[in-house]
C-alpha cells in the first residue's frame, strides 16, 4: 500500500487528511503540523509530529501549505531523493527544493472548514517529473478521487484562472445580488433556487447555450433601465462590462 | 377552486401550464396560444384557443409573453373588470390595460425548454392592487409553489437586477472559464464540481463568508501573474474590475 505523509494543517490539508484517513488503498502514515491541536480531531495524536527531523518513511510527502510557504517548507525536509508534491494551483513543481523528486497534487475545489465534501467527486490534477513518479501519484489520486487528471504546469495555471472565474467571481456575483436584495428588504433566500438552477444547467448545457437575460437578447430597453437603477458606480461598471462581453459573444456565434 | 387561464406559449408560459396542470387546488381552464402546436404536448386541444373572443370565464388571466407584447395583449382582452396578471420581472402592473384589475405573478427562475423544474421550489413574487386580489393571487401562487413572496414593483425591479447578477453574469463567468479550459485542452467537466460547490456553499454561508481566492486574500503576486496571463483584453478588464471590487468589499468589513 502506498504510504503518504501530509505536511500542513490548513483547510486543504485537513480535507486531504480526512480523505486519506477514509481510503482503503493508501496508508496515511503521518501528519506534520506545528499546531497539533488543529488536526487532533482527524488523526490520533501519535500520528502527528511538529519536528521535521522525525518525519517517518513514506512514498509521497504532500506539502499542503500557503503558496508562499511551500518553498521554505520543502527546504526544511531533512531527507533527499524522495517524492514530494505540493497542492498549489498556481505554482510549478520547481518551487520545491530540488533535493527531492518534485510533483504536484492539486485538488480543484473550494474547501470550507468543517463542511464535509465528497472527495471522490473532486478533480485531482497531477503532475510529476517522471512516469514512475506519475504512477505513484496516480495511485494516490485514485485512492481518494474518481476524477484524476494529468495536468501540466501550463494547463494548471490556466485552470487556476478559470477557477477564479467559475468560483471567486461567481461568488462575487452572488454577493452583489445579496446586497441588492438586502437594500430592498428581500431575503437572499429568494435567489437561492435561481443560483442552484444556474449551476445545475451547465451540467447538461454549454454555458453558451445556457445564457439567458437582457444582454443575451441585446434588450437595450431593459439594459438601460437597469443601468439607470444602479447608482453605485462599481456595480454599474460591472453591469456594463459583463453585458458588453455577453453581447460581443453573441456576435461571434 | 380558483380558475386560471394562461395567455402565451413561450418558455415561462409552458412551465406555468405544466405547474397548473399538476396542481390540485387551481383549475387551469384554458390556454391562449396563437400557435396551438406549441402547447399540444401539455394540454388537450379543446383547452387551447387562438381567439381572444372565445376566452372562457376565469378568476385570473395570466399573460406570459415577452415584455414588449404585454401591453398590446392586455388591450386585446375583450372583457373588463377581471383580474389580469403579467409574469415580467421588470415591469409594473401599470403596463396592463386599466380596463381590468392589474397584478403581477413573477416566477423567479431560469427556465430551459424541455428541462423539467420542481415548480414548488420556485419563488413566486406577487403584487396586486387590492388585498382581495392579493388573496386570489396568493391562493394561486401557493397552489404551484411553496415559496410565495409579496414583492412590490420597486422591489421586483431590484430583484430582477439581482437575478441578472446571480444568473446571467454568473453563467458568463462559467462561459469564460469554459473558454479558458478549451483553449488549454482541458474538459469543462473538470470545473463542474467546483461550480456545483460554489452554488451549494451559499445555501449555508453568506456570499461574504463564502468568498475565497487571491482577491479576497489581496494576494498581489497571484493577481499580477493572472493578469499577465490574460492576454485577451476583455477578460483582463473583467478580472481587474471584479478583483478590485472584492478587494474593496474586504476593506469595508
Amino acid at each position: 500500500m502506498v504510504k503518504v505523509t501530509i505536511i500542513g494543517s490548513g483547510n486543504v490539508a485537513q480535507h486531504l487528511i480526512s480523505a486519506f484517513a477514509n481510503s482503503d488503498s493508501t496508508e496515511l502514515v503521518q501528519v506534520f503540523s506545528r499546531d497539533i491541536s488543529k488536526v487532533s480531531h482527524l488523526v490520533p495524536a501519535d500520528m502527528v509530529t511538529d519536528d521535521f527531523g522525525t518525519l517517518a518513511d513514506a512514498d509521497l510527502y504532500i506539502i499542503s501549505v500557503t503558496d508562499d510557504a511551500i518553498s521554505e517548507v520543502s527546504q526544511k525536509l531533512t531527507f533527499t531523493g524522495k517524492l514530494v508534491a505540493h497542492t498549489s494551483g498556481s505554482l510549478s513543481p520547481d518551487v520545491l527544493d530540488a533535493k527531492n523528486r518534485r510533483a504536484v497534487l492539486y485538488p480543484l475545489q473550494t474547501f470550507t472548514k468543517n463542511k464535509p465534501v465528497n472527495f471522490r467527486e473532486i478533480p485531482v490534477c497531477l503532475e510529476a517529473e517522471s512516469s514512475s513518479d506519475y504512477q505513484t501519484l496516480e495511485a494516490v489520486g485514485r485512492s481518494i478521487s474518481d476524477a484524476v487528471f494529468n495536468i501540466d504546469s501550463k494547463q494548471r495555471k490556466a485552470l487556476h484562472i478559470a477557477a477564479v472565474f467559475a468560483n471567486n467571481f461567481t461568488n462575487h456575483m452572488y454577493k452583489i445580488a445579496n446586497d441588492i436584495c438586502r437594500e430592498n428588504n428581500m431575503p437572499f433566500d429568494i435567489l437561492k433556487p435561481l443560483i442552484a438552477e444556474t449551476a445545475n444547467k451547465v451540467r447538461l448545457l454549454s454555458p453558451t447555450d445556457a445564457q439567458t437575460g437582457p444582454a443575451k437578447r441585446n434588450d437595450k430597453k431593459t439594459i438601460e433601465a437597469h443601468l439607470d437603477y444602479l447608482t453605485d458606480e462599481k456595480r454599474k461598471s460591472i453591469y456594463k462590462l459583463l453585458t458588453q462581453s455577453i453581447i460581443d459573444d453573441g456576435k461571434k456565434l
